[in-house]
């Protein structure tokens, strides 16, 4: 017999289908959210419908947009159209943006390349990037997926996919963390940062 | 500028509101959930508006229920309703019932004494508990609030409430976890365990 009343029952197996979010901490929020007032669940459940009505993806650099509308950065005035940078995630670009350091447009591939988890070329707006640097208005592509192996096979994916294209393509610097130190870096670290260790 | 629409960076918000949940887990949710089907977001937004319309406390017991409806362990034939078991959360009611080893009824108090986070008496549903053994069916209340200082304060208060009142108090034991080792227990536990040795 169930004990609890079915939407909090089911509201908890809805957190649980969150990344990160297991079924204990998932049934924690759920009889938190029992004790939350009702307009604070009604505005939680509006800003979820909001969600599911009305936001998309830019249909330029597949960032997080208003539904049908260009992103917040595309919309931007005076940024460099010439550097595309792509990423796999969203939050990806938020960390770029926070930096201040870079001026140009993304290309959120929404995923690195995952056989085992059925993420293949077709998944990852590799077609749309070629498409984008085609037109001969960009010259430089940033790959700056992540240095694991799938953000590795990725951006070697897309070299492969760029070849031919005009612009040139770079991979973001791989090396020590700035303020970090040295013995506390993990091996592969090191020798990325020996193999590119610069001239002064 | 903001970076994201409007609802993405609500929702964060809202999932940060969350015990457990930090900032960071609050945006990797409110990402994910922008690459969910429309129709899985209209669910939960769904599920959430009928928990702010529909969920609510027992009359009797205040563990969740349908609003305005008893719960349903109160509603379920045969409980042994001279046997009254004070926890602090509808938490509990789920770890204990798991057990099968107890069939009274609850008390759920939604919280233990806490001053420092202002919750006094009046916020724990101690004059209810009184009202509810003082007419006399009532033969045993059994403490469970948690063995912490809030839980340990709980059940010294309420045994002074419940003195005079028809039923006896008692307090679940204290001790070694079954299948535990000595040698890994803390100190208080070890310690609770010695004060309260039983003979054989």
């Amino acid at each position: 017999m169930a004990l609890l009343p079915g939407p909090v029952e089911r509201l908890a197996e809805e957190f649980a289908r969150f990344p990160g979010i297991g079924p204990k901490t998932a049934q924690r929020m759920a009889f938190q959210a029992c004790r939350w007032p009702e307009p604070a669940l009604q505005a939680l459940s509006g800003t979820i419908r909001l969600m599911a009505e009305a936001i998309g993806n830019c249909p330029i650099c597949f960032f997080i947009s208003d539904r049908g509308e260009l992103c917040s950065i595309c919309r931007q005035q005076g940024r460099q159209e010439e550097l595309i940078c792509v990423v796999e995630d969203p939050s990806d670009v938020l960390a770029i943006e926070r930096t201040g350091e870079f001026r140009g447009l993304y290309h959120v591939l929404g995923a690195a390349l995952s056989p085992l988890d059925g993420i293949g070329p077709s998944e990852i707006h590799a077609d749309e990037l070629v498409a984008r640097v085609s037109g001969g208005t960009v010259e430089e592509v940033i790959l700056a997926t992540d240095s694991d192996v799938e953000g590795e096979a990725t951006a070697g994916y897309l070299v492969r996919r760029l070849e031919g294209t005009p612009p040139k393509v770079t991979r973001l610097a791989h090396g020590l963390p700035v303020g970090g130190e040295l013995a506390y870096a993990d091996d592969r670290t090191v020798a990325r940062a020996f193999s590119g260790r610069q001239l002064l």
